[in-house]
């Protein structure tokens, strides 16, 4: 058993500071593991309750007649070592410590005494001060945050706790898929690069998304070295808050970590292989492409389009992120001349004009898919009368998945621009496989992590190979 | 009556090549003209058709017993040219000429008959090629568009036409609030500058957007000196296609017009006053913030958050974008204390923390609004249990409003981040006059670009004071 096993797959789990009040945190992580259908154990610890939400109490931890991998600490401060103790008494594996009021605010001593005496007993401690953790492979959701998690293979790991819970929100409305949301808090043991190793062997995992304010210090060269290994196996997409001066002294009084130098964090990520995001809308782009998204092959792109403004939006777009826009030659232009009428262009962007109907699109963009030549597809919608965009969704899926019956995978993302039926397309789209966008440089965007992470990966095999 | 009042205020319309069936174009113009609302006259005119949804049909434009303003040519290309000569003789003011098949295929010589026959009788042309137009103050949905366009002070000119049709959609999704659309198609004879010059005198207008892929060889620098004057009035928002260098073919072969270099149109609208947005969300994101605050009347910004995370980034944002962030000095501080708990902090950004509920919100903002030393605000918010973000929502409107009753305005643009609850606590924020956006970095664009607007406004009329 890997040592955060107890952490993403516990066979039973000890709710310290369970509370029978709803509005508690100890009451809301308990109804959370519950409702959320955590098939395993889960054991209340609360000395005035015999029974909480219908299930048995315990006094303490170590009151409890089975084995407990894992133990939530959600008692105040004061008498968190108290509960540690039981716990480590018990034989607990790994502790969540919700509780906050540690370093933090200053009481750097008592979080130094929690993860010693944890350390004591063997124990591995997460946090203090974070909002949980959630492994929807186990339908754990052990957070006073959101229910209702879409289950997905997107990992998120966020160091601050309420923009991670707000993001929690968020994922649930966007329909983003997790696999996995771990809240870092104060990071006294366990940290951001042992999870991420951890979630590079998960095979419920395909790409890892983190939230990072600053590391401890003393960490950074480990940090960089444990990355290099994960980023060989899965893309990870950092969004790395305090880039600015004044945004690295805010994030230092707000977590208490050395946020550093954004210049050299920047260039040591880009060296780890670590794809860096300016904001937490384009991380979730970014891993939405990777979660749903075959490797790129090469790096020769094609826009297919039904509006002329659409693709040079998408060709300026390309030029930005560093996306090859595939010249074709007069044979592949031939074929999708095919699906236009004589005033389309077969050129790249390939605009099939407004009168392009789903059936237009689905043969150019099969021909894009059978073409050897072509190894990425970015197609591109305007709501017209003639196209109605659930039925471009559908052609869309049918042609992907035409093609990998014939063994053919191609990354393939796309964008549309409408109203509300275009929302609804969209929403069919991601729930298929097909990540879509609502603006064509995002679709653009999210093609051109997936190539520079394709191309990074060949670099460092190649010079390995040397 | 100004040139361009009949393309806007038109006391009539003609529809030439209105049709009865549902899906033809000259069928779908005349019903959301209808539908919408529009309250003026509307004359179908076809030779074949004694009635036209429920309203009579006139066989020649000639034959209607009334003043006509404006005529809406959607008939083939081949049949244009009498129309117009139809119009003239009629003594129609501005013709909308809808139909494709001039110079965008290379026919330039019909595209240069049609304005020459319509200027000989003194009619303007809009067009062709193009979508329609749209004035909401009067109801006047001429398009084959959406329909139901959401009434409101931003003005959207675009020269791609499926772009423009399929954004109209997406307005209406996301409840933003336009005064004008004009599709602009070749710009045979009234181009960008002249529409925008109209609309800079158009008390409906308060912020005019633009999607330009490029200027007609010779008309580059009057569109400057003309922008050059609209800026002082309004704030003018550009996309500007074709940005690269493949972008700017592509959209040469699209619109026929010179794209020119990127960087002679940057410093150009730099120079002119033009705003410049990357891609159509930031331009809308601009636009909304215009369309619904004041002008900063200083640059000192505070941001106030209820989480760390969400302020940091927005502190990064801030540099990214040249916002200032004020340093409160201590008896500033003393009054954002009052409203957070000891660990909290009263510097910029102040952070509420994740206790605070809608009133310490409420109160700080109000502390903001009422310090004269503080002119913009800033306002992010992390979904939590204790701050219900619709109370939240209610409770900014209330401190807005209670400000302005004491003459107190100051710009205000939200960020907030969470699931549906928070999404529909935006559109609230939106519907009662304060832009909310998705993530804090938006927020901070929009609030930076009102900054830059007012500065060069200053800077503008200081030198025109020497």
């Amino acid at each position: 058993m890997k040592t955060l096993d107890a952490l993403f797959n516990p066979r039973s789990i000890a709710i310290v500071g369970a509370s029978r009040k709803p509005g508690k945190i100890g009451h809301e992580i308990l109804r959370n593991l519950i409702e959320y259908g955590f098939s395993k154990k889960v054991y209340p610890v609360n000395p005035n309750a015999q029974e909480i939400l219908g299930i048995k109490s315990y006094p303490i931890v170590k009151s409890i007649p089975d084995e407990v991998d894992m133990a939530i600490i959600s008692v105040p401060a004061e008498k968190v070592l108290d509960a540690v103790k039981d716990c480590g008494e018990k034989g607990v594996k790994v502790l969540v410590v919700i509780t906050s009021g540690f370093s933090e605010v200053g009481n750097e001593e008592l979080e130094r005494k929690l993860v010693e005496l944890a350390h004591k007993y063997g124990m591995r401690v997460l946090g203090p001060n974070i909002f949980g953790v959630v492994y929807t492979p186990q339908r754990m959701n052990a957070t006073f945050g959101p229910r209702d998690i879409l289950p997905g293979s997107i990992a998120f790991i966020t160091q601050s706790g309420a923009l991670g819970i707000a993001l929690m929100g968020w994922t649930i409305l966007e329909e983003i898929g997790l696999s996995a949301i771990v809240s870092m808090g104060n990071m006294a043991d366990i940290d951001v690069a042992e999870v991420s190793e951890y979630l590079a062997d998960d095979p419920n995992t395909k790409v890892i998304t983190i939230y990072l304010e600053g590391l401890k210090p003393g960490t950074g060269s480990r940090f960089l070295s444990v990355m290099r290994k994960v980023t060989m196996r899965k893309p990870v997409i950092v969004v790395k808050a305090g880039r600015s001066e004044r945004g690295a002294a805010a994030a230092a009084s707000h977590t208490g970590s050395l946020a550093g130098s954004d210049k050299v964090y920047d260039a040591a990520m880009k060296q780890a292989g670590i794809l860096r995001a300016l904001n937490v809308e384009e991380m979730f782009d970014w891993a939405r492409a990777f979660a749903l998204l075959p490797l790129p092959k090469g790096e020769n792109t094609v826009i297919i389009t039904n509006g002329g403004g659409a693709g040079v939006m998408a060709t300026d777009a390309a030029e930005d992120y560093g996306v090859k826009l595939y010249d074709p030659p007069e044979d592949v232009k031939k074929k999708f001349r095919k699906y236009m009428p004589w005033f389309g262009s077969p050129k790249n962007p390939v605009d099939l004009t407004g009168m392009a109907t789903p059936k237009e699109y689905y043969c150019a963009v099969k021909e894009a898919l059978y073409e050897d030549r072509i190894h990425n597809i970015i197609v591109l919608y305007c709501r017209t009368a003639v196209c109605d965009p659930m039925e471009l969704a559908k052609a869309l899926v049918n042609a992907v998945r035409e093609a990998k019956r014939d063994d053919i995978e191609k990354p393939i993302t796309v964008a549309m621009i409408g109203g509300e039926d275009v929302a609804k397309a969209m929403k069919y789209l991601n729930r298929n496989g097909i990540p879509a966008y609502p603006i064509p440089e995002r679709a653009v965007s999210a093609m051109s992590v997936l190539i520079r992470y394709a191309r990074y990966l060949k670099q460092v095999r190649e010079v390995k190979n040397v």
